[in-house]
């Protein structure tokens, strides 16, 4: 989406400085790329990760990057996909290992879109990323790193943050002026270093580990599963990885330990050897090694992730942890659209700077719940092994069943959720309307199926334009706009009520009015998703065929003017055999009323409001809105 | 997939000989490159399709790029995907336009894994499969054509089609050899007129067409459907492409119209004005025209596909015909295929010389059933439109219905199974078994779902060594290899059959073991689909869940060398939701006892056999490829 292009004091004025080309530094910079803003972007390697590092992209993130549109060219590199995890442990009473039990790695409770995780080599994640954001004029600037920075608002309002940058070998420096400057440079964060700012490590428990990336020939029969193995000679996780590769994690020396030394090193033969040992009976030999590493690592969080909503943190920097559950990269991403679409929300002039305040506590508390499960995942890992008749206990056993589950495997399952990306909840503020909200009406209806702070759900749905099946939740793409879901139910119950709600939105004080764009007599007949407001999409879903459905005939203008993105809720899903409008029951909403369903840009429901005849629908959501916008909206306020 | 390099006499000499680079010579070109062969690829264009020419990719063809990686490709750049059909014909009784129905482009009775005809641009298709050539170190030498050739087996077996070639511009000659020469130049190939082989035109009728992409302003509700309208000022056919485009096909004139000149011509203004009549009371204009064409076109088919089996002609040169149905490309496109897998099978040594003879027939019936279709179809649409009443009671008409069908809307629903590319059913011959094959056995299986001559049926299956869900049909690459799927139903009912099998497979002269490979020792365990043979590829489908098959127990070791391509039959279909193992079930196949079916190399079913104890299964599969195999295969036929 092109964006106004801002003007800039001067060549060295910048809205933000992003340090750090991993995958928090590229999901900010790759966004704010796209909704038009002036970025300096600097790495200090001279290239992209090269072999190693984070592989694994978990259900919700894949939602995310197709939402951006960078999907296809990452499974274009044909990663590995794991659909479930398999645990292998010594056999009761036997020598060796044996297969005790096998789970789903996103079953099928959690709904994904795609219910496994994708695993690729991070460096061809990045170059996906690069190449996104070279299209919009941006590069990031290599080798390069940062020498110091101040901000003070008092001194400079707008441009508050001064940045020192020079390339590593020192010989050229820049010194540029932003608004912000984000700190996504990893565990050994400079930015953080300086500001001050502590890590709290949950747990003084830490970990050496052992990495390695290689192709094997072995008639281990699980070799392209992810397999947790405990065996008598020590522990190993297998994932399997694009081009016949197979990472190994091993576990080389924990804090728990009586010699622990945090030093403590492993060659590859060593590690080799001792992979050997573990997985007896079955053999294995390396054809080749492409990656090795042996790392110490501790979980801890940043005591803050900001310093005064100018100077941001993110991803590693802000969070270290076992590399095991596959959550680096995933949280990393998260972090960063968290922040990008709340930075375009106060700089494109929507919201008041106060939103920048959710930032910290939403994806914190994300981070300590990362922390508090693999926490308790890596004890467990490194415990003794669990007997294969209490796996096979726990994984025989139905919902209904009330035996007793060994704790490795209820800790795992119960984490699913959690891992997938699907069990995010961001907690109730100014954003995810809870009772304590501002907005306080009778339309604000409560569904157990979308409570806000948690992800819209998908559902498919037929475009009424071109009869394309189409995923609803991602008809939107990651345009920095709120996406307004209008489920319509019956063209002949709501017809006047979408009216009504057209009418509201068209009032001059309306959220939807008061954002309007200022180019919006010249925009283009082909502008699908903002024809009036960078800052606003609108889907209607009607519960009917869509042979039924007449756009010009059953939507008012405003909404008639979103012509593609009107959809007829017609498809089946066995999970909803008998709706009759599966979308519209999926949302908790009544299959002939509808509801109005608005999600935040990351995806995250914020509020759901029932769709009634007159003003009441338009003036909850103006008092939703009204909660962190930066103009007064609605006219019982404006009168007030 | 790498081939041997064959060893030939000179730089000069090559195992083919394409000319022309649309669809049927790409296609040809791009197996031939992959499986290993030399080939000298010209075009008399300087650069591929810049614009306009054909845009529809039908299902089964999509089925097609997917199974040889090029469906990704192709899709990112966003084609138009054409779900549904609109038809609209003047109101009863009123003036302009109204919609009188629509019908699914690939309605659900196919089961196409893509109900949808994909629209892009011929220039990008072709652009994917020159990439894809450049990978095969094959490239199309442009500007080239062919001055003359000649075929002489007795002068020089091995080589016997001596091709001259030039520059276009004159200055440059080559004279090369060849095994075979294939003619794709389309509708006014040289080859042809060469070989003095005449068109056959099955009506007299002819037409001229104007055909029109572009960009549009409309406030015509199906600009994105495929539409046929007709109004009291003329036809149209609309069809939705890629970047917000349409394509219009208007019919300038027929040979029916009393002053019919087949030179008739009109002008961008004038289509345009007379499509602004027809779809009245809608407003339509134009933003831009990105091509405009106008041409003559005949409904003929050539009266002979090869001369000698060393020179061959496919695609536009074979068979002409309106563009409305979009299948142009597609029939090209499996022209191509339908050749490429014989001449490798001759090539490689599998099969005689005599298997290139089923070229001819099996394509040139498809050809007549196409130009059957379309001179029907042609025909009604330029005939008086069918009133919305007609229309209306044909669509509203349900399976179980005995009401009459508009003849138009009839002729449309008939032919869906044709124009999906499912429907071709290739009549019985030395490859697609019938009781009058040269194999006899009582193991010979009728089985209504998979017919020989029709194609392989698509299922979900769930892969044993990863847990990943995947679609059978396209777990065997394009890898010019018969496809053996050994569905065997449940491991305890099947555990001897399948150690016969397997026993069966290994002796000597099985259809299996003859054509072993030679580098069989050398092979990389990592090989996948052909560690023994170029020719075979082995898939096993047990009817049970993915965590009860164990494959070093489940399957004899010929078998298991395969271990990638294991599956379990646990995934649940709509369709069959009764069924234990749904893949079993819709091939028609014993839930317990499974069967095998042989699948030729470009996806067609060419016998089905039942999975039994003792000898018969492999006799019986001998007897199949003796039909068509270089050696005598099985005792039984070495004992004679």
């Amino acid at each position: 989406m092109a964006s106004e292009q801002k003007q800039h004091p001067s060549p060295n004025h910048y809205d933000i400085v992003i340090v750090g080309a991993g995958p928090v530094g590229l999901m900010l910079s790759t966004c704010l790329a796209r909704w038009g803003y002036k970025i300096k972007h600097i790495d200090n390697r001279p290239e992209p990760t090269a072999t190693g590092r984070a592989d694994g992209i978990q259900p919700r993130s894949l939602d995310l990057l197709r939402n951006m549109g960078l999907k296809s060219a990452i499974m274009a590199h044909k990663p590995a996909r794991v659909y479930e995890v398999a645990f292998w442990d010594p056999p009761t009473g036997g020598k060796g290992i044996a297969r005790t039990g096998t789970w789903a790695s996103c079953p099928d409770f959690i709904d994904a879109r795609y219910p496994f995780t994708t695993l690729l080599h991070q460096g061809l994640i990045e170059r996906a990323f690069i190449a996104d954001l070279e299209k919009n004029n941006t590069t990031v600037q290599r080798p390069w790193t940062i020498t110091g920075f101040t901000s003070d608002e008092q001194a400079d309002p707008e441009y508050p943050v001064s940045v020192e940058l020079q390339h590593v070998d020192g010989t050229f420096k820049e010194s540029v002026k932003a608004k912000y400057l984000f700190g996504g440079e990893g565990a050994r964060s400079f930015v953080r270093d300086q500001l001050k700012i502590g890590i709290t490590h949950k747990d003084p428990i830490a970990y050496v580990w052992g990495v390695m990336d290689g192709v094997v020939k072995t008639d281990f029969p699980d070799i392209k599963m992810k397999c947790t193995i405990h065996s008598e000679h020590g522990s190993i996780m297998v994932i399997p990885r694009e081009d016949n590769m197979v990472r190994l994690y091993i576990q080389i020396a924990s804090s728990t330990d009586p010699d622990f030394n945090p030093r403590k090193t492993a060659t590859v033969e060593e590690v080799q050897a001792s992979a050997k040992r573990i997985l007896q009976p079955y053999s294995i030999e390396w054809e080749r090694v492409e990656w090795y590493s042996v790392y110490p690592i501790g979980q801890g969080i940043s005591d803050k992730y900001t310093l005064d909503h100018r100077v941001f943190l993110g991803g590693d920097a802000c969070h270290t942890h076992s590399p095991k559950a596959g959550q680096g990269m995933n949280t990393a991403f998260l972090d960063a659209l968290n922040l990008a679409w709340k930075i375009h929300a106060v700089e494109g002039g929507l919201a008041h700077k106060s939103i920048l305040e959710t930032y910290e506590p939403e994806r914190k508390d994300v981070a300590e719940t990362l922390l508090s499960f693999d926490n308790k995942y890596a004890k467990l890992f490194s415990q003794r092994p669990p007997s294969s008749n209490e796996v096979a206990a726990a994984t025989a056993q139905k919902a209904s069943s009330g035996a007793e589950e060994n704790e490795f495997i209820k800790t795992f399952k119960e984490s699913c959720s959690f891992t997938s990306g699907y069990g995010v909840a961001y907690k109730a503020n100014q954003l995810n309307w809870s009772p304590e909200h501002p907005a306080q009406s009778h339309v604000i209806a409560k569904s157990d199926a979308l409570v806000p702070g948690r992800l819209f759900r998908n559902a498919d749905v037929t475009r009424v334009v071109d009869a394309n099946v189409v995923h609803l939740e991602q008809e939107i793409p990651l345009n920095g706009a709120f996406r307004l879901f209008v489920f319509a139910g019956k063209p002949s119950v709501t017809g006047q009520a979408l009216k009504d709600f057209a009418a509201g939105l068209a009032k001059k004080n309306s959220f939807y009015s008061a954002y309007q764009r200022a180019d919006i007599d010249s925009v283009s007949h082909h502008e699908r998703h903002n024809p009036h407001s960078k800052f606003f999409t609108i889907c209607t879903i009607f519960a009917a065929k869509r042979n039924e459905i007449e756009i010009s005939r059953d939507l008012p203008a405003l909404l008639a003017r979103y012509k593609d993105n009107v959809y007829a809720d017609d498809r089946w899903s066995r999970n909803y055999p008998d709706a009759k409008a599966m979308a519209h029951a999926k949302m908790g909403l009544d299959e002939e009323r509808g509801g109005v369903v608005v999600v935040r840009p990351d995806g995250y429901t914020g509020v759901v409001v029932a769709l009634e005849e007159g003003s009441a629908t338009v003036d909850a959501l103006n008092a939703y809105f009204g909660a962190f916008a930066s103009k007064k909206l609605g006219e019982t306020q404006a009168q007030l």
